[in-house]
């Protein structure tokens, strides 16, 4: 089949083998795929990232970097056929599912993995039990935001926000813009959001913040404190992932703040432990989902819960992933790109 | 009075100024005072904590370094005056009290100050709604040890632990057998401990570790790791204070480990976030400790709940401070100094 693999750091269209579901799995026709700013740094990272997760314990297959990955984990896909045992699904179901497909004690991740292609080839093979329907009249578009608005989902959960509390969204890129949505939809309505792009800045708007600011002209923190009355708690989202940002949001919060780290930062990193320390932050490193949230987030988009068509601000083909990605490097073109099939 | 006085990053003896109680507050004649961890860092990085304390924005009425201090902040004392409107307490009075006073929406730390001198001097002028008496029967050296104590106390409680949760512990300096006391005192019995000092090993195992284990040989989270039925949450105490340690316990921690920083790291330090957020970690930094923590130490230490003398390795005077900072420096000498007046 066709399809945008990721080749010596480089995104080319090739020809590669066909997948074949195996027992309990279902072959699927890509219908729409988002593309992830991890797979932006993946082209970069990649190797750093295997080996890191290696060393950290992380129950994945990771892939080699030197053997093709057709990567591409936010997707909406067809059923064309069922393997053996699988029950509930037929051909030209249209579905969603987790990117994930148990390996014994692993997992090995959909678009991250030299065995299982991701959204950005024809077709994939996902796991009959990761697998919904995709409801009556939700867009095959938005329901492929199911996967980013899920981690947005778990970061919320993971958040524990109650009703009062003021929230920072550091970043306005798709996984600041879901935060947003979701924070909006659980109730929240004070949202300071920051992102140095005027387009992210008014798409942050437009899904529900309360304030939103150019981090040159006024750091969001420093915002928010402005109009928070004494002592409110606050909950920091860290949604960028480069060097600096942690750093940066243990100096300028308030008291007892909590930092919720969902940006995926794959270098390096310093900080001031004094200034946490002083102020007895917390940090609250979050990845991925759960199974349920996954399945919460697709219901609420169905039911119009959360909004957030406005976030894809492109499309492409299979032919214009390697374009996609490189107009994604410049924030003030893009927000999600949606690879169409 | 007689006192031993950082100046210019040395301790030297030295008349100082007499302090004098305002209204609300108790002159003090120091008994015996604690030497903290702190106090030593102090002498290097003073000038650095003021100004980062001030960048956080804590309400705290900062030293200036290029002024005398007299440092000491765990102490017991005996009452000589009381100030105007000072109820319940009379001269003669044994008693401890949180470094504390309060100074309009800021507080001054009595031995972090240029005007309140603490228990490296002859005496001291505490706040009176700060004070306790001392229960009979316990000792004045171990009334001294409440202030460490309730760092402590204040760590744990913030850690949430539940019964049948892992706790390591690194760093058997005071504050990490502090640590270990009181989750021994709370009815943990799964505490994993580590440092490189024989001594502050073969003490740790008498304040209640479970294990203890020379990191050199047996990283601490490696050898809780090999102990603990899979899936055991892990609480991480982090008593150690030096760049590195945040870092290297994000990598070997378990997934969805809580890491608690109370070691205060004073400069820089570097993380790999990447660790922290495949595996969920969760850090909670924390600072000092609440009122009803103090006096529940203390009240812990009058019944025995808490038996903590082990940890009192040494005594000196006021001439002998400086000697017993260079002693500190070295952490197979001594745990705790008490100077004693």
């Amino acid at each position: 089949m066709r399809a945008a693999v990721m080749r010596d750091g480089r995104i080319v269209v090739d020809e590669v083998p066909e997948p074949a579901p195996g027992p309990g799995e279902l072959l699927v026709r890509t219908l729409a795929c988002g593309i992830c700013g991890s797979d932006l740094h993946m082209l970069t990272h990649g190797r750093r990232w295997a080996e890191r997760s290696g060393e950290a314990g992380a129950p994945i297959v990771w892939f080699d970097a030197a053997r093709d990955v057709v990567m591409g984990h936010e997707f909406a896909a067809e059923v064309l056929e069922t393997g053996a045992g699988v029950e509930g699904f037929g051909a030209g179901d249209r579905v969603v599912a987790l990117p994930m497909i148990p390996r014994g004690e692993a997992i090995e991740v959909v678009g991250y993995s030299n065995e299982y292609p991701g959204g950005y080839g024809e077709r994939m093979v996902v796991n009959s039990l990761l697998t919904l329907p995709v409801p009556n009249g939700l867009s095959t578009r938005v329901a492929a935001l199911t996967e980013p608005l899920s981690v947005a989902r778990h970061a919320v959960n993971k958040a524990g926000l109650r009703r009062g509390e003021g929230a920072v969204v550091l970043g306005c890129g798709p996984i600041g813009l879901a935060t947003i949505a979701v924070l909006r939809a659980d109730g929240h309505e004070d949202i300071v959001a920051a992102d140095f792009s005027p387009m992210r800045r008014a798409l942050a708007e437009q899904l529900g913040a309360t304030v939103v600011v150019d981090p040159a002209q006024d750091p969001a923190i420093a915002a928010w404190r402005r109009r928070a009355a004494p002592a409110t708690p606050l909950v920091i989202f860290e949604c960028v992932g480069v060097p600096g940002v942690i750093g940066g949001a243990l100096q300028a919060a308030p008291p007892n703040a909590r930092l919720v780290v969902i940006g995926v930062c794959m270098e390096s990193d310093h900080i001031d432990p004094l200034f946490a320390l002083l102020k007895e932050i917390s940090v609250q490193f979050v990845f991925g989902y759960q199974p349920e949230e996954f399945a919460d987030t697709l219901r609420a988009l169905a039911e119009g819960e959360l909004r957030v068509e406005a976030m894809i601000t492109g499309t492409a083909t299979i032919d214009g992933v390697a374009e996609a990605f490189a107009a994604l490097g410049s924030p003030d073109e893009h927000a999600k790109i949606v690879v169409e099939h």
